[in-house]
């Protein structure tokens, strides 16, 4: 019922579980499962440059710097190296869109949502969760926030998230309209979440509209 | 599984079929549905004024009626009669939990999400559509827009939603994070949406995270 080539992509607010819940949404569709660092690999294996992962990790692009170069006529302002950010996501986005013809898989952020969403068999997915829970999901990671800062943090790793989405898609990011479904995944067990993602894929596939 | 006193709230884009999945989950549920037209029955036999429904139906408030109002040293400017809007918004918001304390049930619109999100077993959904096909839809609905202008009285429906939405609530209308589960109401049938709501009730009330 659900196409060989299903490409499950997961927008997420920091620290809403979208790493995990990928993971065990990849194990369940026997798909691969890729996030930055795994995309990085693949950019390697597919011959191009492993460094556009980590040149433009979803962070805010610096607009300052952008409109003092156009002020000055001067070459895109956000270029690190032979690279604009620009060119840096064109690259990104070529890596996404060749693992996306090798076959079924999960891609997590990097506006993956945007960049297949002409993929005949994509499925968006958003998770966000109450920042109470993120508080607590994020220290039980034990990512190395300083105590009683995060709330900062996670919320400066959205604002960045954000920006960065919103440059690049025009879209809005965590506006429902741009997904299939989306999901506070507080609220439910991961197994059970998957379970939901999955009977909808499994719809959406099944029913002509 | 899924608790006698569910409340089942639904935000949707106009056009996007929420009244009539709404209807469907009550059927399926063996609960009582509520849209604009109910409410004022039911705030009749609650005995409330049944004229409450009527004075601000998701529309946008008058900012300017408001702020010449609050220039002059007026009482607010919405106001209709004896009531302000937030007094008419409170009235319903009256109705709504009146409502919500006699069991379970399906709203749809008019912030139920809002009103009822301290409710034990809330569950609060939010529907989309594409554009192309709310404008299909609202044409085959038979509802007497002037040819051409389809789109253009849709938007202008959202617009108002939104207004109100957020307006009242202090929230972002369709914001995924405001809602447990958002949907595109194109890609399933409606009695997929259907499974898919119910499938997360039962999950969410089962769940203990």
């Amino acid at each position: 019922m659900i196409p060989n080539d299903l490409i499950i992509v997961i927008g997420r607010e920091f620290g809403s579980g979208g790493r995990s819940i990928g993971h065990k949404l990849a194990q369940r569709l026997s798909v691969p499962y890729f996030d930055k660092e795994l995309l990085k690999k693949a950019a390697d294996s597919l011959g191009f440059s492993t460094d556009i992962f980590s040149m433009a990790d979803e962070k805010r692009p610096s607009f300052l710097n952008r409109m003092v170069s156009q002020a000055y006529g001067l070459a895109d302002g956000f270029s690190k190296g032979t690279l604009s950010n620009e060119g840096i996501y064109e690259a990104q986005s070529n890596v996404i869109r060749a693992l996306a013809e090798k076959g079924g898989c999960v891609i997590v952020g990097r506006t993956a949502d945007y960049i297949l969403r002409h993929h005949p068999h994509l499925v968006s997915i958003f998770l966000h969760s109450p920042i109470e829970k993120r508080i607590k999901n994020v220290i039980s990671r034990g990512e190395g926030t300083i105590p009683g800062k995060c709330k900062d943090f996670i919320q400066k790793k959205d604002r960045s998230r954000e920006a960065y989405y919103n440059y690049f898609t025009a879209r809005k990011w965590g506006s429902a309209s741009n997904y299939d479904l989306c999901l506070d995944s507080s609220v439910l067990a991961e197994d059970e979440i998957v379970d939901i993602i999955c009977h909808y894929a499994e719809a959406k596939f099944k029913t002509k509209k």
